[in-house]
C-alpha cells in the first residue's frame, strides 16, 4: 500500500529532521522486495514453466536480479538491434510473515513496464494494464491456497510477468519519443495490514484570504471482508519543524468510498515555495479489533494563480517558472534508476535554478515527486496519452485510469500544480481514422475527471491546438531555433501566444547537442559566421537565408550552438514580463526507440546533462541565469582543440551569475566584464583574444556574496588549416583499474587533424574484455559521431584485446591492449 | 491449392522423363510467391502499422526478404543469445489476376511456423496453428473487398503474422530436441482455380495376390459457393516410362466430403522399390461450366509386410531396412532448406546406401517426400506430439488435425510405409500433470484415426513403453554405447527387444562427433586402450568398467569412436535374420535450443553430415555397408596428425564395399585385406603398421565392378608427447576471395603441439569483416570445441582486422588480416 510505504521511504529523511518524534514501524508492516528474484527475458508456454525447474531441460535460463530492474537496460540503445519489446518473467519465493491476525498481505508495485500478471503459485493473483501507475495486489486469499497444508512460515512461489509488447490499443504510444520500457524498473514492496485498513488517505491543504490554511483530511479505506467493526481514527499533524500542530480522535465505520476524516486551521502556515519547501506531516493512525495502522502523508500549503495572459503567482506573488523536464532513464540501467541516481539528478536540477519539471510523459516513481516537494521543484505531471491518436474502449478506459490512479496516488504532493492530461495528441499514426472531434471529446472527458478528482489544480497538454481550449494551460508548440525558424524569433512567437491563450505556459524548447563537439561558428549553417555576433546581426544572418535553414537538420548538433539558443531564450525569458514560464526539454539526454540515426544512435541529446549525469556546457548557462549559489564557468571544458588564423581574435564566453568577470589568457587580463543578462551572448561576459599557436591556458575570476570564485581550462590553438579526412589515429587516453579509455581521431592527409569532422565512427575489440557500449552517451557507444574529429569509447580489459575503428571511407585503426 | 501446386512442381522434373506428354499448365494456374516480400522481426501494436508505411515514423524496420525464409536462420545457433521465439510478420503486394471468371484465388502454404494468421490488407483472411502441415487461405471474397473500387487489375496487400512464441497448449514442446523454427520457411503459392474444382485427389494402389494392381482414385471438390453444375472428370494414367496405361471419364456432381472418381486394375504392374522406384501417374482433368483442372497425383504399387517378430518384406522379399533421420535444418538457413539442397542432401544419403529414411518430428515439405519416392527411400513420417506430455483440447485438437492433415497430403507418396503418432511421449515436463493413462487414451485415439484415414498404412511410435502396443509398429529405445552402455550390447537388446514386440523397428542409434575430432584411443574413457581390438576384449573393457561409463558423458565425442559405435551396429546388423530394420540418427548435425555445451554449441552433433552437408568419416563407414556404388576411403582425412610411440603399430582402417583392398604405406605395401563384414573394426580392412616421424602418406586401391578405386592421404606423425597446454597459436590457413580460413592451435610449454587438446575456445574480431559464424558447424561457430588442439573460423574480410582467440587459462592469441 503506497501510503505505508511512503512511511517507510521517508522514514529515513524524516528520522534525519526529527529524530525522536517518530515511531519506526516500517520493519514489521512492510519490506521492499529487492534481492532474490530470478528473470528470464522471453515467453513462457504456461505457468507451469514458471516453476517446474530441473524437472525438464528447457531452453529456458533463469538468472539472479535484483530489483529494480529493467530489461531494457541496455538495447535501448544498442545500435546494432532494436530493444526488446516483449514478455518476460520475474520469480522468488516470498516470505510472508503477517503480523495482523487475519491480516491483509499485499504487493505493492510503484510501476511495472508495460503490463504485468502476478502469480502466486500458478494462481494469478492481480494484473494490470500501464506502465507508469502503482497498483497493488492482495495476495491473502492466493498465499493460503499456495501453502495448502503447509506451515504457515513456509515461502510461497511469486511470479510475475511482464510485457512490453508493442499493441497500439495502450498507452503510450509506439510513436513515442521514448523507450517503452519493460520490467518491474520501480520498487516493489511487501506490505502487511490490518483486516480493515487505510487504503488511501489525501490531504487537502487551502489558504484562505486571511492566511488561515483550511485542511481537510479524507480517507478510503480497505476493507475486502466488509467487516463492520468500528475504527478508531486519529490524526495528528506536525509543522515542518516537527511540532505537532493539530491532532482529531473519532470512531469511524468503515464504508466504501472516501469519507472525510477531519478538517482543521492552521492560523499562520508556513507556506511551501520553491525557496522554501515547507512540508507538513499528516499521521493517521487506524486503531480496530484487527490492529493498528499508522499511515503518514506529508502536505504543503501554497496557492497558485494563473493570471489571465500572464504572469503566474504563487503565493500571490509573481514566480517566472524555471524549468526542465525529467525522464526516468540513466545509462545502464534504462528506467530503473536507482533513488540515489534520481536524488542526483534532481538536486542537479535544483542547483541549476530550476524551479520547476515537468514529467514527460507519464507518471513517475514516488520519490521523484518526494524530492520535488522536498526540493521546492513544482510540477507538472501527464498520464502518456502521448502521439498516435485516440484508441478504442480498452485505450480510452486505460487513460482514463491512469490519469485518476495519478491523481490519487500523487495528489498530496505540494510540489504538484498541473495535471497533464496528454503530449502532441494532434500527431496521427496508430489509427487507420484520425478524428479532432473524438480526440476532442475525450480531451474534455478527461478534463472534467480531472477537475472532478481534484478541484485544486489546473490540467494542462502540450501541443494540440484544437483542443487547447479544453483544458486550463495550454503550451503550444515553440522550437524556436531547432525544429523551424531561429531561436530569434522565440520572443515574438511566444508573445503571440501568450495573448492568444488565455493560460499559457510554454513547454519545450531547445535542441540535441553531442557532447563534446564545439564550433567556432555553430551557426554557419544559416550561411555566415555569426560568433559572437549580437542580436540584430543574427536577425539579419537569418533573414539573409529566407528563413529556411533548420537547424535540427542543417546544424551542427554542437554544444556551442545549443548553447547560443539556450544563451537567447534565458535572456528573452527575463525580459517578459507577462511570460508564467517554460521549460527547456530536457534535463538529461534519454534513450528512445525513433532515432537510429542521431551522432549517439536511439538517444535524444536533447539534455542540458548526458544520459549518465555529466553536464554539458549548457548546463552551467543555464546556472548563469538561475542560480542563486555563485558560479563561474569558462566555456570549452571539452574542448580541447580550438582553431583559427594566427592573431585572430576569439571569442571566449564565461558563463557566470557574478556581477563582473576578469578573464586571463596565458596569465594576462584580458579585461573585467560586467554581466548585462539583455547583453546576448552570454550576458556581456565575453572576450575577444588572441590565442598563441599550442597551448593556451584561460582563467577566469568573479566575486559574489563575498566569495571569490575561479574557472580554468586548458587547450590548444591550431591555426592549420585541414583538408579532407585521411586517416584515424586511436590510441589509449587514460586507465582506471581495468577500464582504459580509447580514443580515435582523424587527420587530413598531411596529419593536420580535422577538427570539425562529424563523420559516425564504430569501435570493436576482439580478445579479452568488452566495450563499456550501449550506455547512450558519446564515451559509451560503439557506433558514435565524431565530435571535433575525436570519439571515445571505455574498455573493461580481462587480459589482451586488440581494439578498432572504422569510419567509412578511412582505413581502419587498430590498438594493442594489455593488462 | 497443394494438388496443383504438386502438378507445378513436378512439372519440371517431370518434362525431363517425358517432355511431349503432358501440356504446361502451371504458369496460368499457380505461382510461388519467392520474391517480393518485406519482413519484420517483432510484433506490431496493430494490423494498421503493417500498412501505415511512411505515415508513421516508429521502429518498425521491414527488410526485403526472399522466399522460403526462416527468422532463425543465424539466431538457432548463436552461443550467446537465445533463439527468438516470438511473432514476426512478413508483407508483400500481390499481383491477382485469375483466369478463371468466378475462379478461386487461393493461396497455399507448404508450411509455416509455428502459428500463422493471412490478411489481406488488415482483414484476416485465413489462420493455422501448426508448423508443418500445408494448408490453404481462399483469398477471393478478400481480394474483392480489398480492391474496393479499384481496377482488377490493382495489386492487393497480402500480410503474414507468424509466431513461434513458447506455448505449451501447442505441439511441439519446447522440450524437444530441435528448434522451433519461425517464418514462412517453406513455399507459398498463389493458386488459381475454377469455382469448383478438385480440393485433393487420393490414389490408392492395392497388390492382389494374383500380381494385379487394384487402383482407386477418389477426390474430394472445392465448392464454397455449394453450386450445382455437374462436372466431367476425366482420369488418365501412365505407367513410369510415361504411356497411357488407364482413362477413365464419367459426369461427377459436385458433392462434399471424399468420393469415389474411378477404379481400375494395373494388369502386371511394375513395382515400386528402393531399387526400382517405379512411379505411375494419375492425371485428373476436371471439366465444369467455369473451366478446367488439371490434377496431377504419382502414385506407386507395392506391398509391406511386417512379419511378426520379424523380419520385413517389401513386394513379398526379405527387405533390412537400412536407414537414417532427417530433420529440415541446414547451416545459414535454418528450417527454410533451399530446394537444392534438399535434393543433395536426400541423394547423399541415397548415395550411403540408405532405403529408408525416419523424417523425424514433423511431417515435412512436399519435396522431400517426392524426392523419396523418386530415390527409393522408405518414409516414416510423424507429427510432432514429441515430449512434454499431453495438453488439452486445443493440444489435441491440433495433434488429431495434424495427423489427418499429414495423411491427407501424403497418402498418396509410394515411399510412405509408416504413420508416426509420437516421440517420447513418455517424456514428462510440460504439465504439471503426467497421466500415462491419459497418453496411452489419446494415443489409442490417433492410432484409430490413423487407420480409418489410411487403411494402406501401419502405425508407429517411438520410445514409449507405455503405448507400445497400442501401435502396429514399436521401436523401443536402444541407444547402446552412448545413452547407456556399451555398443557391444547392442544386439543383445535388440534382439530382446524382437523377441517382446510384434512389430519391432529400430529407429535411433548413433551418437556425438565433433567434426575433425579424432582419437589414437576412443575408447579410453572405458579405462583401457581398444583400438584395433577385437568384440570379445572390447566387451571385457566394459565389464571391467562396471558398465559404468558412458559415452555421451566420459567419451570423447570423436569421429573415432563413433565410427566404432556405428560399424559394430552396422556389422550386427547384417547378422540379423529378424532384423525389420534400424535407422541411425541422424543424417545431418542440426540445431536444437537444449544443447548449448555441446562442442559446436545449440547443435545436434549426432549426424553423419555437418550440418552444412559435410561428410564426417562416419559417412564413408555407412557407404562400405550399405553403397552398391564401389567406394574407398581410408579413415582420417581430417586428421592432419597422428601420434604415438617411435616405431609402434599403429592402426589404419579402410572403409569400402570392395572385397579385396590393399594399403600402401609411403609408396611401400601393407599388404592386401579381405573384406569380412564380421570381422570388426572397419570389416576387416585394417592394418598395423609404423609411420616416419612427420609426414607419411597412406594410399589404398581396390576393384569392383570391373573399376579400379583408389583414396590416399597424408598426415604428420608425431611422438613428442605433450604436456599441459600453455599457449594458443592464431594463423591464416587460406583465403577464397575475401573469405579467410584461420586456424587456433595450442601447445605446452614446450611448444608441442596438444593433440589431444579439447577445450572450447571463442573467436573475436575487430576491424572490417565479419566472422562467417552462427552457422552450426566445426568451423562456422566463434565458440567451439578444439578439434585435436585445432579449432577453425571462416572470416569475410572486408579491409583490415584482427581476430582473435580466447581459451581459459591460456593467453589470447591474435592474427592481423589484411585484404
Amino acid at each position: 500500500m503506497q501510503i505505508l510505504r511512503s512511511l517507510n521511504l521517508l522514514g529515513v529523511l524524516w528520522l534525519l529532521a526529527c529524530a525522536a518524534l517518530i515511531p519506526d514501524l516500517s520493519g514489521q508492516t512492510s519490506r521492499q522486495l529487492a534481492e532474490g528474484w530470478e528473470f528470464y527475458r522471453g515467453g513462457l508456454g504456461s505457468t507451469w514453466e514458471i516453476w517446474r525447474g530441473e524437472q525438464a531441460s528447457d531452453n529456458v535460463p533463469w538468472a539472479p536480479v535484483t530489483l529494480p530492474h529493467c530489461y531494457n537496460a541496455r538495447d535501448a540503445v544498442d545500435p546494432d538491434a532494436r530493444y526488446y519489446q516483449g514478455p518476460a518473467w520475474y520469480r522468488t519465493r516470498l516470505q510472508v510473515d503477517n503480523p495482523y491476525a487475519g491480516g491483509r498481505t499485499l504487493l505493492h508495485f510503484d510501476g511495472v513496464g508495460q503490463r504485468a500478471r502476478v502469480y502466486v503459485g500458478r494462481e494469478l493473483a492481480g494484473e494490470h494494464v500501464g506502465g507508469y501507475d502503482g497498483w497493488t495486489v492482495d495476495l491473502t486469499e492466493a498465499v493460503v491456497r499456495a501453502r495448502g497444508g503447509a506451515e504457515k512460515t513456509s515461502s510461497v512461489p511469486l511470479a510475475v510477468g511482464c510485457d512490453n509488447s508493442r499493441d497500439a490499443e495502450t498507452l503510450p504510444s509506439d510513436l513515442s519519443d521514448f523507450t517503452r520500457y519493460g520490467g518491474l524498473y520501480r520498487h516493489v514492496t511487501l506490505e502487511y495490514v490490518p483486516a480493515i485498513s487505510l487504503e488511501r488517505v489525501h490531504v487537502t491543504a487551502r489558504l484562505a484570504p486571511d492566511g488561515t490554511a483550511h485542511v481537510e483530511v479524507a480517507g478510503r479505506m480497505r476493507n475486502p471482508r466488509a467487516l463492520s467493526d468500528e475504527t478508531d481514527i486519529r490524526i495528528e499533524v506536525f509543522d515542518p519543524q516537527g511540532r505537532r500542530v493539530a491532532k482529531h480522535s473519532k470512531p469511524h465505520a468503515p464504508g466504501s468510498g472516501e469519507a472525510a476524516l477531519a478538517a482543521f486551521d492552521l492560523a499562520s502556515p508556513q507556506l511551501w515555495s520553491p525557496r522554501t519547501p515547507s512540508l507538513y506531516r499528516c499521521l493517521v493512525t487506524l486503531k480496530s479489533r484487527h490492529g493498528e495502522q499508522v499511515v503518514q502523508e506529508r502536505f504543503g500549503v501554497r496557492t497558485f494563480e494563473w493570471v489571465e495572459h500572464g504572469p503566474f503567482k504563487l503565493n500571490g506573488e509573481r514566480l517566472l517558472l524555471r524549468g526542465s523536464h525529467y525522464h526516468e532513464d540513466h545509462a545502464g540501467v534504462g528506467a530503473a534508476v536507482p533513488d540515489e541516481v534520481v536524488r542526483q539528478t534532481l538536486r542537479a536540477m535544483k542547483d541549476m535554478g530550476a524551479n520547476f519539471v515537468r514529467l514527460g510523459h507519464y507518471q513517475q516513481a514516488p520519490l521523484v515527486l518526494e524530492m520535488c516537494d522536498e526540493l521546492g521543484l513544482l510540477v507538472w505531471e501527464e498520464i502518456p496519452w502521448c502521439r498516435g491518436g485516440l484508441g478504442g474502449p480498452a485505450y480510452r478506459k486505460q487513460a482514463r485510469e491512469m490519469l485518476a490512479n495519478m491523481i490519487d496516488q500523487h495528489r498530496n504532493h505540494a510540489s504538484v500544480m498541473l495535471w497533464g492530461l496528454g503530449n502532441e495528441n494532434d500527431w496521427p499514426g496508430d489509427f487507420e481514422i484520425f478524428e479532432k472531434a473524438e480526440i476532442r471529446a475525450f480531451m474534455q472527458e478527461l478534463n472534467a475527471l480531472a477537475h472532478q478528482l481534484d478541484p485544486t489544480r489546473k490540467t494542462t497538454i502540450r501541443r494540440c491546438d484544437f483542443c487547447k481550449d479544453v483544458v486550463d494551460v495550454y503550451s503550444p508548440s515553440i522550437w524556436a531555433g531547432w525544429y523551424r525558424g531561429r531561436y530569434t524569433e522565440y520572443r515574438k512567437s511566444t508573445e503571440r501566444e501568450i495573448a492568444a491563450t488565455p493560460r499559457f505556459f510554454h513547454a519545450e524548447y531547445g535542441g540535441d547537442s553531442h557532447a563534446g563537439r564545439h564550433a567556432e561558428e555553430p551557426e554557419k549553417f544559416l550561411g555566415e559566421i555569426t560568433t559572437g555576433q549580437g542580436t540584430e546581426e543574427i536577425g539579419k544572418a537569418y533573414k539573409n537565408q529566407g528563413g529556411e535553414a533548420r537547424a535540427s537538420r542543417d546544424g551542427d548538433w554542437s554544444e556551442s550552438y545549443i548553447v547560443n539558443l539556450f544563451d537567447w531564450h534565458l535572456k528573452e525569458q527575463e525580459q517578459m514580463p507577462d511570460l508564467t514560464g517554460a521549460a527547456q526539454w530536457v534535463f538529461k539526454d534519454f534513450a528512445t526507440p525513433l532515432r537510429p540515426e542521431n551522432p549517439v544512435p536511439y538517444v535524444n541529446q536533447k539534455g542540458v546533462l548526458e544520459r549518465d549525469g555529466t553536464p554539458k556546457e549548457s548546463y552551467y548557462l543555464f546556472q548563469s541565469y538561475w542560480a542563486d549559489a555563485p558560479m563561474l564557468h569558462i566555456y570549452g571544458h571539452t574542448w580541447p582543440v580550438r582553431w583559427g588564423k594566427v592573431n585572430e581574435e576569439k571569442l571566449v564566453k564565461v558563463f557566470s551569475n557574478c556581477a563582473e568577470v576578469e578573464l586571463f589568457l596565458n596569465g594576462v587580463s584580458a579585461g573585467v566584464r560586467r554581466r548585462d543578462s539583455a547583453d546576448f551572448p552570454a550576458a556581456g561576459l565575453r572576450w575577444k583574444v588572441r590565442f598563441l599557436e599550442g597551448e593556451n591556458r584561460l582563467s577566469a575570476k568573479a566575486r559574489r556574496d563575498g566569495r571569490e570564485i575561479e574557472d580554468a581550462v586548458t587547450f590548444s590553438y591550431q591555426t592549420a588549416v585541414w583538408g579532407k579526412p585521411a586517416r584515424l589515429e586511436l590510441r589509449e587516453i587514460s586507465r582506471r583499474d581495468a577500464v582504459v579509455l580509447i580514443e580515435a581521431r582523424v587527420f587530413d592527409a598531411n596529419g593536420v587533424a580535422c577538427l570539425d569532422a562529424a563523420q559516425t565512427v564504430r569501435f570493436g575489440l576482439a580478445g579479452d574484455g568488452r566495450l563499456l557500449d550501449n550506455l547512450g552517451t558519446a564515451k559509451g557507444s560503439r557506433v558514435v559521431q565524431f565530435a571535433n574529429g575525436r570519439a571515445r569509447i571505455e574498455v573493461e580489459l580481462a587480459g589482451s584485446a586488440v581494439a578498432s575503428v572504422q569510419c567509412a571511407g578511412l582505413p581502419t585503426e587498430f590498438v594493442v591492449l594489455k593488462r
